[in-house]
């Protein structure tokens, strides 16, 4: 017996068969060519999913299916994805029909985050939260065992609260959000802005070494001990931690597991970001406190997440 | 058939028997003398619930008990309570022992949120955020009709989320939190910063009419057209939009409830409040958004909530 989970990204789709204790037993992926319409993505979806039902020895269970933007779990609708450009699509009920077998939604990141807490690093706790530090800063809430999502299946957008009131705009409006800082994005913007001011930084042969600036030139650079680098890595750090520290003081949760490429950075980020969000949070002085992490499973949690979600 | 609730301040112990339905039957009340003992205090809190208990005609079922600090409902033990200088004292084994009937601890700015949430402005909903401007910003969070308090009971400390990194110090620690700009205590600070500024506001006559500067003293004079009042007020209202932005991205519940002082203003901070919060939110262009009220039960809350939440 297993559950069939589907990642339904911009670039690929991306499903697989896993076991009751989250183990993904094999996967399949397709390129979503996701300028076409809404019923050709289908197909393929449709055409994945049954692939991976037919391979599995044991039968299939049910199919969750991860997908981006506000996804209503109620009724199994893509209310809106702006990635997909869908509105108010029945993708739930279009795939349970075509599939023969119970088909349930959830958001993507909230799906990614939901495989972390079953079979990656949050496994066996009560509560978590799983931050991605991306383009943007995704993150999804578990509270006793379960997807957190509010009233209206948008809630845990913590990306977009704001830790710099008049700060630099962002791209859901407002100004100065967590994600402005502590994506891979505003990280990039942060190093450009150091680079311009210190002509004399390492950052710049490092930028020409690679063709571009990216998430890890401010790293190298201090690694190899480039001041204007560290001062880079130091407020990336800073404003990481005062978001962290935030989302700490509200949901007091297990664990709080960050992913992302700049997690590659390992213990240079991790061991000063613990430092700090320590100092930070309001329960610093009690016994037991939110332990952080990197996450474990890379892109395999989407398909975990969204397999076992709501079952 | 009733419950009791004790609402154990530092200033008065109000305690009152409350019907299953949430409604307040009688209630009385004493004075803390916090300086005392736990010893002489807990000898009057069970004075009081015994005087609650004999004067209740049908019989009282539990005690739900209310109280500042560190409360650990799993045990009954106040971990730590700064205000009443209590660390970890077994108060609900104690009540429960002199009282011969079940007592349930709860922090009293959940207990609060709790009877709003009951019998109050969040009444018949399935999840609220009460947040209360006083002296600092508390707040209480109902998710699925019950108090969210994360996993070390300490969860929802909302008002010590930095909203402006490196903004003014605050008594936690940090810097630039939510309370700092929107406690009754930021909006001093603020008006008589504003003051300073502006020698000849109207705030400085009114300051001398009431003998100090007061959370009223801005929106007295913005009323009267004074343009430093209405600098204050504006920037108080701008800051506690953005903390309840965050907190409805956060938690998309179906309300959010303001109390507090500032909160007779009424429509005068509500309706700019409103609008600049419903161009803040993530959610801004969905159909179902949190409607944010003012809280109804004034000092009641706490007692309602104590008696109900754990029952």
């Amino acid at each position: 017996m297993y559950y069939i989970g589907v990642d339904i990204g911009g670039t690929n789709i991306s499903a697989g068969a896993v076991s009751e204790s989250g183990e993904l037993l094999f996967k399949k992926s397709v390129k979503t060519g996701k300028e076409r319409d809404y019923e050709d993505i289908l197909k393929d979806i449709i055409a994945l999913v049954n692939e991976i039902k037919n391979e599995g020895s044991d039968g299939a269970k049910s199919i969750g299916l991860g997908c981006p933007g506000s996804c209503n779990k109620n009724t199994g609708t893509v209310e809106f994805s702006g990635n997909l450009n869908w509105h108010n699509v029945p993708l739930a009920a279009d795939v349970q029909r075509a599939a023969e077998l119970p088909a349930f939604l959830e958001n993507d990141a909230n799906a990614a985050a939901y495989g972390e807490f079953v079979s990656g690093a949050a496994k066996g706790l009560n509560s978590a939260v799983i931050i991605t530090l991306g383009t943007g800063v995704g993150a999804g809430i578990i509270i006793d065992k379960k997807v957190f999502c509010g009233e209206n299946f948008a809630g845990g957008e913590i990306g977009h609260n704001v830790i710099s009131v008049d700060g630099p705009p962002c791209t859901c409006g407002r100004s100065g959000c967590f994600e402005v800082f502590s994506s891979a994005t505003g990280l990039i913007r942060m190093t450009d802005e150091i680079m311009q001011k210190n002509p004399n930084s390492a950052m710049h042969s490092i930028t020409e070494e690679m063709g571009k600036i990216s998430a890890r030139t401010a790293f190298i650079a201090a690694k190899q001990g480039d001041e204007a680098g560290k001062k880079v890595v130091d407020d990336y750090i800073k404003y990481l931690a005062c978001g962290i520290a935030n989302v700490i003081n509200t949901f007091q949760p297990d664990c709080l597991c960050i992913g992302g490429g700049v997690c590659n950075e390992g213990d240079y980020l991790l061991v000063p970001l613990r430092e700090l969000v320590a100092r930070e949070i309001y329960t610093r002085n009690s016994a037991k406190n939110t332990e952080i992490f990197t996450c474990k499973l890379g892109n395999d949690a989407g398909i975990i997440g969204a397999a076992l979600a709501n079952v």
